[in-house]
């Protein structure tokens, strides 16, 4: 009978359970916390530590996780003329070959993890959580906030993340030659491109505990804008960057500088990049198209559905042809949030928002609390304390190293400059988390992969611990302003619209938008025959709104506003205000500018 | 840079991609199909029929699958003294010993199937949807229709799958002798437990499919209730007496009949369900007070996360305790809808119920398309023509031998007859679905399972496609009448609870309800110092609400069922009505009983 039970105790209901419970107890203590104003602690940081306890746990505890140990008297084969541990092992068993696949060294002391990974897999975590995650931080942006900061946004992501990574690349480099000094390593243990690749892994700050960490402390929107801006974009940098540094490592010979090397990778970086920002325009297009022409939205839940599976989509197919899926559904979520929402009846935006919304709040907590598990259940860490240092000491530098100069550089252009204040937060709060760490997990075939998982995972928890904790006291500090309501100034969102004049900023981009996406792809704006040259007539015809109303112009061009100020009203409703006396003096930051300010100043001239 | 190319594509993300994109493909063309009036065909189906058409792709077409297959040159092992193929293998790699998990077997003509499986592993499909499928047709069922047809619902999913079960094993084991006859099978190929076993598997009807039809047709409630009740209760009977089989089958010595191993099966039988039923109540009753004693309801994400994910626990932990997990999430949604509700924030309401009402759409598609794909691409189908026509033919007659007789019986009793129309319906939408094939896929090591797995999966396919299809002609035929508005009656519900004589209905469980439950779970009903002997005062004024309101009775006692009405009035607009005409001649149905028609009685009498 207990036979019988035994069997049909279902392992992975167990291991899902597991997660599932820790989730609660997460959700749960932290928000009894914050009731009773501990708000320092973040949902980010309370998953990974009891994902940490729990990893602990399932070391230490002497209990058999369902592991197969060997046993005395189990068969133990020995393969002819196996010498190394492949991946897959091909076996001959007569009559037919079969395939093995390698689980994990045998150890008896220590109870093996793989098996409570596989349920941890980064990669099931990573292809379902990280992409709604991205996408509801770019859905909910503010976007006239964003294209106003768009060029600063773009230097820090760009600029600032290979500024990082070289000046960490050579920092941690000095460290490792300190320790062929010292001998603790070998002189061909570490190479220049190896730190480098390391400086690529953890230069980027991540957008998930940044996301975590602005909705709580809903600081000034130009500093969450730069902030959340600068962590998305600089994801996608620090992942091509990394394949770019191994592809390099990989064809230069001899460890000297390879020209023709060094050019192909740039010429990737830029090829994936570009790549990406298409693939996540194209499936916009296509829910938008899919909106617009169809009744689609007289069913929500369909609507719902086919809208949440297309921008996953985006994700998907970008990470699927080898291009950068963050970037590519990042992009998405932004021109979805310009274009698409548009299209969707009141209950189906509603119920995207929501659902993203879940999916988002679920996915922080089972990404971190599996990092805090792999933290401590990794069994191959290699911890090298001079390795160590020089990561800590050189994340501080390479921050400093990247936003104060360009900040510097940036604030000659802006017509709004960036405060000292901002710029000391900025340089503070660089949260690593699950990007960095999916990067470092991914192949930890040599030694000196597994030192930089080891330090990777320690500098993501010191930063989410640490840093993250201390935000909230940094920023009474700096004494900026926190608990802004996002929809301080919603007129001069709808005013700039109701001028009816966009023309002037002279943007390309605005140009682009205003003539021929938005009457494209949803039923506002000019009619498209007046847009298009006379001899894309039929096309026009084909393509544009029956029912285009200049009326509707106004309403379209405020929704998708509204709807990101709505999801910062909700959180507004739950959090006790803080620090809400900050408000009073409002800084003149309300204009950005796109670039070099030269957009701003036009648009103020007229 | 090809390679590198090559290396960085993520087959994980290439096969979540292929099934977003058939969950898309099946999502567009079926509600395309049903704007263009073609209202037969379910998404259930289309997701069927797009899977099966992907396996025979996969199957079929030319194309590396990003398998290994043996390349010349590619090392094959032999290990010494292997004979059988272990589901792990020990290998002795010096200096250690190394796990190998068995992938598949190496065939270079077929595309080996393990890796796109693994995808859609029926364990994190079954783990993750179902659940929320069953708790989403629990949460909006019609309570108090539910209720009263308690009694009938009973009877059919525990006599009647008992019956179902014993015809269909003997109907089928009949055949087996058949095939003996004509030397299409030996003598002990085929145990009459193994019959019973096809039986236990195949009598169940399916909730998934059936809530997905019922849904379609907005056919009468007390048929829904008689149909959806039946579906989820009889999968659960279903699942227990498949165990209590294989356990029998495995005690029993020499296959003749074993007593004590019989009422090992009876008993391990009743144990499963009480123990499931209790664990789903228990997980209400934490989700009740944490909702009654906190202020979560002030973060309706939160409250919606804690609510999701105590839910779906319910079915987790009766997974890993070897119970029903069905039976658990059933009741836990069930309990849910008639206490926790009330203690949410109208927000959390609304999002909780959508949440499950997309995760429930989608699950039905990915489930369906899951077993399309696999009865198109599993390697081992062991096609028995007789076996199959056996089968078929004892589906019907089951069904025939279970509904007719038990009609009559409960017509005996029932107040409110079933009438003939509604007993052919209900011979007729015998569907099987997703419960079945899990069943019959857990275990494919014999001959005989994967005979019945075969088997399982024609009459699976059957069931749907064309029974499914045929249902709105049938009811037509019968004169059922369909598109019934769900609030048809709202005042007969309030009217109940305002007279504030639930007393009067005399039952047990109401009383138990009413006086103990609703107070101690949730604001409404009477205080619990009235309820509690006086001894238990401290205990009363402890878990009682400190502000009962009296007033608030009648609310809270109205609000489930809005919610369930809410959420089929939503269908109802998207649909166009068909059979409206129908509603006109009401029947009087709209009063069933509790049991055998004693409380209803007594009620009307009152």
């Amino acid at each position: 009978m207990m036979a019988v039970l035994k069997q049909r105790q279902d392992n992975t209901a167990l291991l899902v359970l597991a997660s599932v419970g820790l989730a609660l107890v997460t959700i749960l203590s932290v928000w009894r916390l914050k009731q009773c104003k501990y708000r320092l602690i973040h949902e980010t940081g309370g998953a990974m530590f009891y994902g940490l306890l729990v990893g602990l746990a399932v070391r230490w505890l002497p209990f058999d996780w369902g592991q197969h140990v060997v046993n005395i008297g189990e068969t133990v084969y020995t393969c002819g003329g196996l010498n190394s541990t492949p991946h897959i092992l091909t076996v001959n068993i007569t009559p037919h070959f079969h395939y093995y696949r390698h689980v994990g060294k045998v150890n008896q002391s220590c109870p093996p993890v793989s098996a409570p990974l596989e349920t941890f897999d980064p990669k099931v975590l990573f292809n379902l959580f990280l992409p709604t995650i991205i996408f509801h931080g770019a859905y909910t942006l503010n976007q006239k906030r964003f294209i106003e900061n768009f060029g600063s946004v773009l230097t820090f992501a760009f600029l600032g993340t290979i500024i990082s990574c070289v000046t960490i690349g050579a920092c941690v480099y000095g460290f490792t030659r300190l320790m062929v000094l010292l001998g603790q390593a070998a002189d061909g243990d570490f190479f220049l491109t190896d730190c480098l690749l390391f400086g690529a892994i953890i230069s980027a700050t991540d957008p998930v505990s940044v996301i975590g960490l602005l909705s709580e402390l809903r600081m000034d929107l130009d500093l969450h804008t730069l902030l959340f801006g600068e962590s998305v974009l600089n994801d996608a940098v620090a992942i091509v960057l990394t394949h770019a540094i191994t592809t390099y490592s990989q064809m230069e010979a001899g460890h000297s500088f390879d020209t023709p090397a060094f050019f192909l990778s740039v010429g990737y970086f830029l090829g994936v990049l570009a790549g990406s920002l298409l693939l996540g325009f194209i499936f916009t297009v296509i829910t938008a198209l899919l909106t617009k022409f169809t009744r689609l939205c007289e069913n929500p839940l369909l609507e719902t559905v086919v809208f949440f599976l297309l921008s996953w989509s985006s994700f998907l197919s970008a990470e699927a042809c080898g291009l950068s899926g963050i970037v590519a559904v990042l992009f998405c979520g932004m021109s979805q949030a310009r274009y698409t929402v548009h299209n969707l009846s009141s209950e189906g935006r509603t119920r995207t928002k929501q659902l993203f919304e879940a999916f988002n709040f679920l996915g922080e907590i089972f990404i971190f609390s599996s990092m805090g598990y792999i933290l401590s259940t990794f069994p191959h860490h290699a911890f090298k304390a001079l390795f160590i240092s020089g990561a800590f000491l050189s994340i501080f530098i390479s921050r400093a190293c990247n936003i104060y100069p360009l900040s510097f550089l940036l604030n000659l252009g802006r017509t709004t400059k960036i405060p000292c204040t901002f710029q000391h937060f900025m340089m503070f709060a660089g949260l690593r988390g699950a990007v960095a760490f999916s990067l470092a997990a991914r192949d930890t075939s040599t030694e000196v992969r597994r030192t930089i998982l080891t330090t990777t995972l320690l500098v993501v928890g010191f930063t989410i611990w640490v840093l993250g904790t201390a935000a909230d006291p940094m920023l009474r500090c700096l004494d900026i302003r926190v608990g802004v309501d996002a929809d301080e100034n919603p007129e001069d969102l709808s005013l700039e619209v109701a001028t009816g004049r966009p023309d002037t900023t002279g943007g390309l981009w605005h140009h682009l938008d205003y003539k021929y996406l938005k009457p494209l792809l949803t039923h506002c704006g000019p009619p498209l025959s007046d847009s298009l040259p006379r001899c894309c007539g039929v096309f026009a015809r084909l393509l544009g709104s029956p029912h285009v109303q200049e009326v509707e112009e106004q309403l379209c061009e405020t929704e998708p506003d509204d709807s990101a100020l709505d999801s910062v009203k909700t959180e507004n409703q739950l959090l006790p205000t803080v620090g809400d006396s900050g408000s009073e003096h409002q800084e003149d930051l309300l204009e950005g500018d796109l670039g070099l300010g030269t957009a701003a100043a036009l648009a103020r001239e007229a």
